[in-house]
């Protein structure tokens, strides 16, 4: 029952891309909004939620009843992903994402805003208008709890007292709440039993902790951050992710980091300071400590599907996960 | 039946204002968000939009088993409205919101932007807990509406040839139909015939254009304006409004404003461009003009409540549109 099929998963994922390329239609105001949602439409991510989210969904007993609503639903996760990124980037000032202009940078923060709350709008229509009443409230919650995170990392900027603790409760919200609703929407939707449900919100969780920690290391381990080159983004507006964190618990590469904010807050982080910081996490172990929390969130994420029935779909999860672990999270 | 009594109203504004400070409670998060979520409680706006939810609920048979309900959603309708409002703070730059200083002010604009996603993420949560399912989706209608009034008026700044379509149009996304919003779901969770929800419905968006033209009234015969001080924000960002836009019908008041506008966009309007403008609004008799369609569609809204079997309910909409066409609409 339910035996995984790769070709399934390809033809549910062009099912995916046709709910989303609907959810993103024009609705010939006029304005930029046609093109926005083009342009919104044509950056191509991943899809690794909806992915995850229709794996999670074979572990259903009524899985092949709800495949086609488990498309629908996968679109809808991906909209909440397209959303947060249009409204992160205008925080963030980003003037790329995935190798395109951001829409805040081509159209205005002004209209991100509302390009960005315009997808949102459309995702609740489609959650009533398709009755999802089982699921719509945890949509609900993962926005907030993004919220939380986005804003929980904001309290922590340029604060040398920032805990690992509470990077763990921004990434939470910033990126494994979401993987969490994809599992969890999809368990739900396709009739899980309760206990299975839970243990692929585990894995939902633990395969977005291992994403964000990865991103993390990314902006040390890249050829570009190695010659300090564009990089440490995230330390240059006071954010301190997990290498950091760690870094930091041992004198004397705390009082050098330190020092190294300050420089950042004062606008003075140049290529210099880039380097010296690489040197710092580097030679303090908080590189090596960050990559062994990552690995350890994907052996939590692979041993919540290990416990479960085998559908052929743990070999794809474990898939998901090594590919995870090398390419990019969003 | 549903026989209107002045103190029930009350104390369903009463209910309203729990329910309010209920979805508006501190998630207990740290950073800035129990702060940012107590000010959007304390700032106190006139609650029409719930008003005009619970009156459109007396007309419906269900509407004695629906109160405590109808409540819930007031607060809702209220949410929608003080989310759009941090929203539209962001993109206007605003210091002040009644009086108080607004989220992007006081928190920054990075902060506004998710404290408006993380109020929009509380409606959808308690639209599914509540089992909202009759009027969830009009609720994503109505911010797909007033997302494409913010765009569409975007599009048409400094630009001459906005026409007055396109002014009603944007008009019924920025104010109406949110007023539509509120009273389809007083209209469909008590009950009403489709026949009575049509005409609720027509109701909210005329008492909406009347609300906004009234605003945009405001702009020029409030006595600030009359001296030409920090008035005209509109026309200084490059918005035609109703007023303008029937002055500029004729010569030669149409080349006088063309000549302003194109100062307002090279940012040199100042006290005395005011005070040309306002000279030129009345004089041609785009006031005039306005202050009539105004009037019109209050009218309008009213001949949809005259049609309805009284209720009692009449005369309080007759007074809410008075008061409304004097006071403030925010």
């Amino acid at each position: 029952m339910n035996r995984f099929e790769k070709e399934d998963l390809q033809r549910e994922m062009a099912e995916v891309e046709r709910h989303l390329t609907a959810c993103l239609r024009d609705p010939g105001f006029g304005g930029a909004i046609g093109e926005i949602l083009r342009d919104v439409g044509e950056s191509k991510g991943k899809r690794l939620r909806p992915r995850l989210l229709l794996l999670a969904g074979r572990y259903g007993e009524r899985f092949e009843t709800a495949r086609e609503r488990l498309c629908r639903l996968g679109a809808l996760v991906e909209l909440v992903h397209m959303a947060s990124l249009i409204h992160d980037d205008i925080v963030d000032d980003a003037p790329l994402r995935r190798g395109a202009p951001t829409i805040q940078s081509k159209y205005g923060k002004d209209r991100a805003v509302y390009a960005g709350d315009l997808l949102l709008s459309r995702i609740v229509q489609s959650l009533f208008r398709d009755g999802f009443t089982r699921v719509g409230a945890f949509f609900g919650e993962a926005v907030e709890a993004m919220c939380m995170g986005e804003l929980g990392q904001m309290a922590c900027r340029f604060r040398e007292d920032t805990t690992v603790d509470q990077y763990m409760r921004n990434i939470y919200g910033k990126t494994a709440a979401l993987c969490r609703l994809a599992c969890r929407a999809g368990a739900v939707e396709s009739g899980c039993r309760e206990d299975v449900q839970a243990q692929l919100e585990d894995l939902g969780v633990n395969f977005g902790y291992m994403f964000q920690i990865r991103d993390d290391l990314l902006d040390f381990v890249s050829d570009a951050a190695r010659e300090g080159k564009c990089t440490q983004m995230d330390f240059r507006e006071g954010i301190l992710t997990l290498p950091v964190l760690y870094a930091m618990e041992k004198e004397p590469a705390r009082q050098k980091i330190v020092a190294l904010l300050r420089e950042a807050e004062a606008g003075r982080f140049g290529e210099k300071e880039a380097q010296c910081l690489q040197e710092v996490v580097a030679s303090s172990g908080g590189l090596a400590r960050a990559a062994a929390d990552m690995e350890m969130y994907a052996q939590k994420a692979l041993q919540a599907v290990e416990t479960l029935p085998d559908h052929g779909v743990s070999d794809v999860f474990r898939g998901l996960l090594q590919k995870s672990q090398q390419g990019g999270c969003r």
